[in-house]
């Protein structure tokens, strides 16, 4: 009978006495490697009550049983590291790149903001910002380097701006680089987080889009927490400081979260919305368990929020006849 | 007699008729920076009465009076532009840049600590940050590219961190790459505040040091601004917070604001802080007032500095008897 242990293939009698052995070379990683293999494949176990350590210095792998613990003691602790590292899953990694994207997001804002102001002293009336206001500097420097066939030239050829010294040149041309390399690293976690939420999530993907998508996931932790959420939580995960508003002040509760930035929302008139956040916030739970649990595409969960939505517009054309106060200013009465 | 005008060089008899006449080109921009280079200059000026308005007409520089005055109006405007560009004073270039270097620092630790968040998933045994961390990402990548002879080897090897992907390896790398960016950005900001203040208050940059000399320039607003300050004022910079507090509340007045960065102060043992800040803050206001007033380089400064230093050591060995409260709790008696 042909066992396999962690240590080596052995070959055994009836009575558990070693035939023959080929025991593996003293490589911890390798060894370690070998038992997660086994564990998975869970073929050609040791009979019960099989002496695994006795069969060890029998077949001459260790020479004392404290060297086969010592041995054993060391393979499962890299085993383990093993299965560690390979605890990092998918939908961890896109809440890492919502979190960096975040962090971006905000760096850029602040870069673009300053670099606006320091250049506005140079060329106040370039009119440009953000993106294109870094491509200029980083293309041109001072203006006074425009070309004449740029639609900025008149501009800059009778700015109000003061004159750019070379050595503050320089250091604008390096910054509107940096903004722009950062400009660029968006764009680039922006197409990670899509190419990886088709993979991940496509259901959620298909419903939600892959930005908004992906934040819910952030917010919730995990995917599986996500599929756990109740549509109602889903409708307004990221509007925590609203709900918890509307359960201390009696506020009006919220409408939505962070799904208001999904299209179906944010361009309908102001009465659907809570309705429609709704109806998209019950497909968008749907979604993510799909995604989670059968991992199938199901392409007709957008076609039927379109009809859900389509009978919400149905139904409510105009606006109700009492326009609801204010949503910031706290409600004497608790809204049924 | 010759005279010079906005508009051209005249020849003028006796009683003010035009003899000879050479008008300048008809171009805006020229006609301003000549307008500008006349008031400087102060030659030649029409004697009182004389009617420029007449003499243009006469000389054929323009064809009716209301040419003239929109003429002259364009101009005007086109020479205040020229003013105004010229604004941008040396001080407040640096003072731009202490905000640009403030700005740049925040995003590099922020964005800094999310590689070290993400990228210890990867590696968490490389116990790198900040820039050599970027450095090592930008190299390697994944762990798995670190060459031999590398220090950190062997713990690349046996790490716990996760398998990087191909597709987080080059986010990653990508996101290493910005933050290096960043970094190099900083150090050439600073680069330039060095040299920048060396040349605009060398009195200020020998005591002060550039770094901390253009943080108080701009946290006063202006060179101009920071030579009005009482020495007072100066100790306490940066330090506004606790200087209400203690207005407010009794709490112990600040010793030190901004200036605290100063290796006189921070090395020196805590009960000689308060008479050391002092001291520098004298000597500081002393170097910006020079430097604002005469642009003379006084090297006596800092020797004068160090003795007054010497002074107060020799004077307060020891930490006093009584050891007072920490600063941060308010007091209840005011401080005399």
């Amino acid at each position: 009978m042909k066992i396999d242990t962690w240590y080596g293939i052995l070959e055994i009698g009836s009575k558990g006495e070693v035939l023959a052995s080929e025991p593996f070379p003293k490589d911890i990683r390798e060894l370690a490697l070998r038992s997660l293999s086994l564990r998975d494949s869970r073929q050609n176990l040791p009979p019960e009550g099989f002496d695994l350590k006795a069969a060890a210095l029998e077949c001459k792998f260790v020479e004392s049983p404290s060297e086969y613990y010592s041995l054993l003691h060391e393979v499962t602790l890299d085993a383990a590291k093993i299965q560690v590292s390979e605890a990092l899953t998918p939908d961890q990694r896109i809440v890492q790149a919502v979190e960096a994207l975040d962090d971006i997001n905000e760096t850029t804002n602040s870069l673009s903001e300053r670099l606006f102001e320091w250049y506005g002293g140079y060329f106040p009336e370039s009119g440009l910002n953000g993106e294109s206001l870094a491509l200029f500097i980083v293309k041109y420097g001072s203006r006074e380097n425009i070309a004449p066939d740029d639609p900025l030239y008149l501009k800059a050829r009778d700015s109000m701006g003061a004159k750019l010294e070379a050595a503050d040149e320089m250091l604008l041309k390096g910054f509107a680089e940096s903004v722009c390399s950062l400009y660029g690293q968006r764009r680039q976690i922006e197409a990670y987080i899509e190419s990886g939420m088709e993979v991940l999530a496509p259901n959620l993907t298909l419903t939600a889009g892959p930005m908004l998508g992906a934040r819910l996931i952030s917010i919730a932790g995990s995917l599986e927490k996500l599929a756990a959420f109740p549509s109602s939580t889903i409708q307004v995960i990221g509007a925590s400081k609203a709900l918890f508003k509307h359960l201390r002040d009696r506020a009006p509760s919220p409408k939505h979260g962070v799904i208001y930035s999904h299209p179906l929302i944010n361009t309908s008139p102001w009465w659907m919305r809570g309705k429609i956040a709704r109806a998209l916030a019950a497909k968008l739970s749907l979604a993510a368990r799909i995604d989670f649990y059968s991992e199938k595409i199901d392409p007709s969960l957008p076609e039927k929020l379109e009809e859900k939505i389509q009978k919400i517009r149905a139904l409510n054309p105009r606006p109700p006849q009492k326009r609801p106060e204010s949503g910031a200013k706290p409600k004497k009465k608790r809204r049924k």
